[in-house]
């Protein structure tokens, strides 16, 4: 017999994108950093006392979340430090959302939001986007007619890296009925100020999620964090969070990142200055993506093309190059490329030049 | 206005032991071991190259799981790795009941379960147990009366550490008509041969919980693990679990931990023999406890004494030493106390007998 919930049982889970053991793999599929995090990492971990870990961490993350909020030039209380944005979301799911109402959000998206949905038996509505891969201008018209109680937003957007303007983001937060979770996963690749931070105290509805994951070279940490108003804050904070979320050594070594801004300044210049370099190359062999401000590009392969998307992504793993490819509707002729290092980058453009001309 | 769900606008949340930032402060109440973990955690942080860092981690955590299943001699998918015991927790809730089923526990019990249950929607029925903290004879049966879709039970248990016999968790997993969560955080302090393991192959309703925590001494690291039929681990695995659920290093530290089985051994004896002699060493105050296979003792405070129990935690934290009282029905006149090295507990004992004749 199955002891599993019925819509457990009846869901597939989230496919994450491959992970090879080779370390000679080129990996563009998973929008990893291609530059190391701060140096104090090497030092930090020098400096963990075995004996400390025998006790439980810091139960807060507090001084993670200070340093976080100086940043951000907010309080202490208007962030929640997660294990990744994952753990943001499945919070923000569990926190404020019914089994049976409904999560709204843009199609395509960031895969996880459907997983979580189901997870928490909640039906999904996904919204079309405009040719430029952004938001319609019905979208919070359209999600609070279904009756969503939380819209999800990545911004820039995932899977293509299109940017809405800040003044949409407050006309959304303004008309929706329910919460918005903006997903700024990738907000630290954009090429110009784009403070968004500071409308967390325009309205209550408004979560922002931020990670380590890619701006800051952590994703093997796990570490990632929530702004919003302290009313959002504090329920995940005190109940619907596991208690020690998050262990000691991460807590350090996140501290010191997001306190290291030139540090991972200079990561993101290389990969936005990287970025139109390969869409640029990319353009003149005849592969087209749509202008990124995240650090991936998504690429177009043209139906006069010899090949489709699906076989250059196999061309590619075959020469050790892995890039994104997601068999679905709207992306079926697209492949999601993150931006590597310059060898990286090359390495790819040479490959893809190479299996179009053969 | 709250957008909360109403299950957790009137929840309270789980608080943990107290975690003084004074390092000068003794610490006997969260039951951490005190002993360092294993010599390797060092060699291991010096070797972690950063640049690692920048990459996702192994997602289901598979060298860990393969040293975990080799030393209890399963099979890899007999294994789940989580973020400490409470992931494991979580997710067996979440996987397995559907919010208004009922969760079944005994009375007093690890003071999580019933706050899981409430963020899950879940109503739980507590049942008393016997005087010298086992289960009633009629438990399972009771459990199935109320419909119980899980029952957790703690053993040792928490927080008196009296043990079942073996032959006892099999009747109840054979009976049970729901799942069972043998909760074994604290099982590497019990002073005998007590193999649990195998009776995994024998039923397909039972989960083990096991802990890093403790037995390993890296309560800072986060690491838990659960040991069950793969029907019961893989819709855990590979559907509810946060994708990349534990990082990178927390991986290789626990890997190397459970590897070292002489070196946490030898904490486990430390401990039972300090266990013994402070037991012995309260009784002759006049402090009773019942029999522990724990790394804890639970004291009873005899209404003949000068001092309730709630005013003897005081006075212990006025001298720095913090040990754990649980104000409610069951153990107001009790306190909980990890075992310490020697000198933590040679300290207690002088702190309490000072206390007790004033």
């Amino acid at each position: 017999m199955t002891y599993e919930r019925s819509n457990i049982a009846s869901m597939t889970g989230y496919a994450s994108g491959e992970q090879p053991d080779d370390p000679q793999t080129i990996k563009l599929n998973t929008n990893e950093n291609p530059y190391p995090p701060t140096p104090s990492v090497s030092k930090i971990l020098a400096d963990i006392d075995p004996m400390a870990l025998r006790r439980y961490p810091p139960a807060s993350s507090l001084a993670f979340r200070e340093a976080a909020a100086k940043i951000h030039q907010v309080d202490t209380d208007n962030i929640i430090a997660t294990r990744g944005g994952d753990e943001l979301l499945r919070l923000v799911i569990t926190t404020y959302v019914e089994p049976g109402q409904t999560i709204g959000m843009s199609d395509p998206t960031y895969s996880l939001y459907p997983v979580l949905a189901q997870i928490q038996a909640c039906p999904i509505q996904r919204e079309p986007m405009t040719d430029d891969w952004l938001l319609r201008d019905n979208f919070a018209a359209r999600m609070n007619e279904i009756g969503a109680k939380l819209t999800f937003v990545v911004n820039p957007h995932a899977p293509s890296g299109s940017l809405l303007p800040i003044r949409r983001i407050s006309e959304i937060a303004e008309e929706l009925d329910g919460l918005l979770l903006l997903d700024e996963a990738y907000i630290d690749f954009v090429d110009h100020d784009y403070p968004t931070i500071p409308l967390i105290n325009q309205f209550d509805n408004l979560i922002i999620l931020r990670s380590m994951s890619k701006g800051y070279s952590l994703a093997g940490l796990r570490f990632g964090y929530g702004v919003a108003a302290p009313s959002l804050i504090e329920p995940m904070m005190l109940k619907t969070r596991d208690s020690y979320n998050l262990d000691l050594i991460g807590q350090k070594i996140a501290e010191a990142a997001i306190s290291d801004q030139p540090h991972a300044s200079e990561t993101w210049s290389k990969v936005i200055g990287e970025r139109a370099r390969v869409a640029h190359s990319l353009k003149e062999m005849g592969l087209y993506s749509s202008p990124s401000q995240a650090n991936f590009i998504l690429v177009t392969v043209p139906p006069s093309m010899n090949c489709s998307a699906g076989t250059i992504y196999q061309k590619l793993k075959e020469r050790h190059i892995l890039v994104r490819y997601f068999d679905d509707t709207t992306t079926a002729d697209k492949l999601r490329i993150s931006i590597g290092t310059p060898s990286e980058n090359d390495a790819l453009l040479s490959a893809l030049d190479n299996i179009l001309h053969q």
